[in-house]
């Protein structure tokens, strides 16, 4: 029901051996595909039988088009605060990419460091949505929605040790922003982020 | 920075004097005020100064303008699952309005009653974003998120009793919706709910 | 005290040698052996000295047996969402099978691709006893609740990430649904609601 | 779609008149009506309207009936430790009674005073369906798994203080019986026990 | 050990009875007293043998003195977002300066707001120690942390609600901080804070 | 200053050659010595220097004596559920030998099969303490305690999966039991029951 | 099973008139009767039947006899740290009187003020068995246990706030103590602390 | 902003590559460098472009200096209880030290040992701040508290197992400390300690 958009096989947990035989079927049935949380293993599998398969290693994502994606006029940003949440930044920009959108990546502004932030802000006042990650504090979403006026998603990051407990951390603080304008999706989720800001990007795009 | 949204006053552990204070001051710099979590008491103490202060009873919400509210072309749906769900289903309903947004209720229509949620989805699938309240064990956005094509705000609600752990049930449940599009708000948060489903309802009026 | 069933060997934690030594005291004293959580090595161990085991593999099952199973008039159904819950859906069915039960299998129903499910709502009405099995946010019980008059014995799985806090999303949920005659076992566990579900599916053979 | 039952209000956090117009629209249309979780408020409401509504006051139920209940053959037995639980297996037993089955009743056989649990085993050996209710610990559903042949519905009641943790330790011992043929409800779920024992004994009533 | 700090009672879980007459034995033994987490009724129960008793009812703090507190020429800034941390801020302020300390409030500078904050930075630089207060996503001390040099006490409050449990958010964010040179204390605890920040302030008083 | 006692090496995250060492200077200073958590490593490190070691496979135990241990005339029992429990009760029991306790073992005899139980209960009750040890729903100390007379130390263990979680499960079950007499100490510390069993049981051997 | 102790009712969540009765059958069976947990209006109901009750007011307990309690040799030592946990160790020390034993009673000991511990050591040395009582960081059973040869019961109490979590804290301190020798009841049992201390100081008096 | 600091990197979770090319680019600008959580690979990686790196095995910190560190006239003590946490220990004092600090260790003086630690008080108590690091019960700040009337940084550590929760046991119990002056970092935060002590001694040198 979702037009436009590639179809989607989840990687983590399947085998190399189940990721090809489902992305294999989906492609030729017409469809874009894209595979997350896919291994090295995944994308060698895949590509013995696709050849134009591609594979994104910091964002562990396989792309094989049939139609090439579409370029959006409006932007999604992707805020990131530092290197340790690189890979869900990817996952959520590529993923991102691959469904039509503009994306622009605003990495390494983390709020301990507002400055940085500070003189990127204009441009990511320009984005139409915005996806803020962080781990550890995530204070990021807030700070970003205090000075921004679009639609934040923020996803939360298991980046951390310690009382982090693996993301939590993180997400009840995105979950208490005190900031409006702010909704969350699960830890690590930077495929579930570009879905939703894609969603909404297209809102502005077609007018709807 | 964000244009045409009243000033909002969090009555919730404020005295009904400082709310009364606080509202007056915002209201003659000319702003629109919207008060939420606010009891009749904090309502009586409004109305004495400013006598047209209007009181939403279920959404426990205070208005007071000095512009009347815009209506947009889109739509917000509030979709929920029953009675105890309504205040915050309302306070999501009602602050979206004074917003300046068109809003639809599409309320009694949990997913343990299938058939009234598909005899409205036609209904449903017309709006331009959708926010999804539910308590227990919060399928709600999950189902919808199957069915319709607009992003989903997810709201959990604390009701129910035992191992709902004052809405914990509802709030893992919409973050780790298998259902792509659905972001979610903290536990009984109708306002945040709206507030981000405002923004990106204007980005459909505005093209941006 | 429970006629008619195997005795069951929980081979998890056991070492290959242990499990060979009980199931072989167990088989020659004339009972049905199933073993649970058996691994390939255990399969192998138990294989030197019982020649006609059997080993079911996505299952995770060895059974060793002196009498044919019998098969029930009425039928478990075994229901699940996807590819990734299989393993436990598995272990829930051959389990009920080796129990005597005639099981019919759905997977591939998950709540977030609603059609398919109601496709086959006429077959899953038929089954005496449902087990419903679903991870993440855990919402297929309570959606089968609705359309269905079995009770349903429903398992949480632990297949997911992030704030599933390896199934503790899905077994709220399923505790917290808002639809009757669901009743819920511990997470991952196919085998015990295979027993539970054909207790109740006996009751209806023998009338009792 | 489940026949013979009575329509069900669940009157916690609703208002005496939101129950009394819910009850008497569902009575007026020749439905039975029960309500859980009623007050002495709740009760005095719809016996305005209703004369001949009965209160249950331990059970804190509500009945109004247009159609004598049926009395089936099998028992549900409801098995519980001490009078801390009792409100609980009185909504358990009452429900299961105003749902046309035989009830018996085995109260103040907690398994720290085994021997009284002994001599009531064999009578409760012969119900069909056997509802077990317990706080603290939690351990008596385990303890009649190991004695008694038929599916047992386990209530983990709130009952207790400090690490109960308001019926975790008992909801947590449940899940993780040692025994088999036991599956959970809610924390202090009474009426959802005997929803799901009621679907079961009537498999044995009609042989389905 | 600790010379110069008043003699502390916490008076919440006690009587006025009890508060009124450890309160008295101290002070006619020549100490300072502080009594934290008082109410009227304790004030009142106090003010009858110590007529000099003083009340700060914001920080519900009891004060009754034998020698003048003391002024520092260091300062120890009290940082803190809103109105609704204003009890928990008041506490660490009145404290700190009832142990001697030059104290300057820094109040309503949320970072979701962060122009207010940026506009009092340098005069928040000048502090020697910083108390940072913050509830909700408890991000203050985090961007503080990047812009001072000065060590950060943080406190988590318990102000919000949902997903917030109880100040759960605020602390684990406050734990995990991004920036270096904040640490952390009870929730809600202002008194700790002042405590800390006290001795630390007096470290460059004294050169030690 | 508990004298006859050996000295103890907790050998958990310690190398072989730190064990080795520590070990060595305990034993040539006159001490017997007791390493818990020890793996073949560590005892081959230690039989290096130290030729008498003795090695307990299951207990995971490195014992070093330069006296014979004791016998008592009280006997400590050690009770647990079945072989999944095995390392942690023979970490009790050995240790308790070590000691210089008399030990009996009760294996094998779990609540879900209360039969066994019943059958060794006459020989329980002759114990002066008891050690009762059970993983998944703990109840094991619970139903012993309404048998007995004499004080149980209770040991959790982290034997199961899923709602068990790590052990939390027996644990909380273990500190609400509705018996009296049982006290608890940590998940799977066999050692610390056995040290606190042997303090009590000397206190019958000398009638202190 | 356990002669010479008097029979218990745990009035919480009980009505005065349900306590009444209980305790007045108790009684006229030649029990003597010990009531915990109870309020002025337990023990007013009581009264009216059963002249001789006494009330112990901190420690909530009503007791009523028809023999005398005996006197131990050997002594239970109750020690704590300050008022704020007198309920429970009162609730301690009186029911461990009421069950024969010698007790003495070392309160204001807490391990922040380490002297007044040091001061008693010898004292508390001298006792059979001790029950250590603490709230917040629960840290004086570990300490005592590393000063004392008796077992030590410790019993965490709810005394304190925020990250406190209701007694958690104490309770998760003491089941890791650092020091052998210490077992754990639930939080705020005193009684359950002084039955098995009372078991521990039996096998000293007897020998057994 | 913090003067005279070196540049830190936290190896946890970069690979050895990405580590040597930051470390390599922030010494070349001039800056000391430390690195923390590193491994053997993180350091032979760094060596290779930069000689004259030093490893800190223990402590797991690279250093890189081009500067000679200072050597304050204040001591940070570092007090620790045993080998196991000797690891977090080191980090913090090795981290203190390459920040210009003069350290101080106490290592082996556990609580439940409490001469060790009295025998060393008087030097600890000249320290112008503390570091105490605790795992499992995590007493040694609240005893060091009542102690010495210097500030004290508690860090718990995730020493332990079962109840301990991975150091949440140790955090718990030093959030909840009833000494005063005691503020708190993340588990196993041997540097933020440090980091924190570093800005505190500071304060004393330069009287600021
Ligand atoms: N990284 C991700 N996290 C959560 N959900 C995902 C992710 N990637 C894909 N999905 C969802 O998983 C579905 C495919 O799952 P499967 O059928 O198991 O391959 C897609 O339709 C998406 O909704
Ligand atoms: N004690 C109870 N606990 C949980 N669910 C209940 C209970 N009593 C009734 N229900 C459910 O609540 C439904 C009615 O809810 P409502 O429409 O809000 O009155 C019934 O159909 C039952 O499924
Ligand atoms: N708000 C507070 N939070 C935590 N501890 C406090 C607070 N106020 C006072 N205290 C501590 O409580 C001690 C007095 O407790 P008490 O003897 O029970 O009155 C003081 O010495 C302080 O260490
Ligand atoms: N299995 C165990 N669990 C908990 N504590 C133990 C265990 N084994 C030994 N210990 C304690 O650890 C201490 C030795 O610790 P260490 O000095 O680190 O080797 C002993 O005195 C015991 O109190
Ligand atoms: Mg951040
Ligand atoms: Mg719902
Ligand atoms: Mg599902
Ligand atoms: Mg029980
Ligand atoms: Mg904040
Ligand atoms: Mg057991
Ligand atoms: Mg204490
Ligand atoms: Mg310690």
């Amino acid at each position: 029901i979702r037009k436009g958009f590639p179809e989607v096989i989840f990687c983590g947990g399947k085998t190399p051996q189940q990721v090809k035989e489902i992305a294999f079927n989906m492609y030729k049935n017409g469809s874009d595909v894209l595979g997350t949380r896919a291994s090295h293993e995944h994308f060698e599998a895949v590509r013995e039988l696709l050849e134009k398969a591609v594979y994104y290693e910091t964002a562990r994502i396989i792309s094989i088009r049939n139609t090439p994606p579409r370029k959006t006029k409006g932007i999604i940003g992707v805020v990131a605060a530092g290197t340790s949440d690189l890979a869900v930044a990817e996952e959520a920009a590529v993923t991102a990419e691959l469904m039509g959108n503009t994306v622009k990546r605003f990495y390494d502004v983390g709020v301990a460091g507002l400055h940085r932030l500070l003189d990127k802000i204009e441009e990511i006042r320009e984005c139409r949505v915005i996806i803020a990650i962080a781990g550890m504090e995530g204070a990021l979403p807030t700070v970003l929605g205090g000075l921004v006026g679009s639609p934040i998603i923020a996803v939360p990051t298991s980046v951390g040790y310690g009382a982090n407990f693996h993301g939590l951390s993180a997400l009840l603080a995105m979950l208490n922003s005190c900031a409006s304008g702010v909704s969350v999706v699960n830890i690590d989720n930077g495929f579930g982020a570009a879905y939703s800001a894609s969603l909404i990007n297209k809102i502005g795009e077609e007018g709807k």
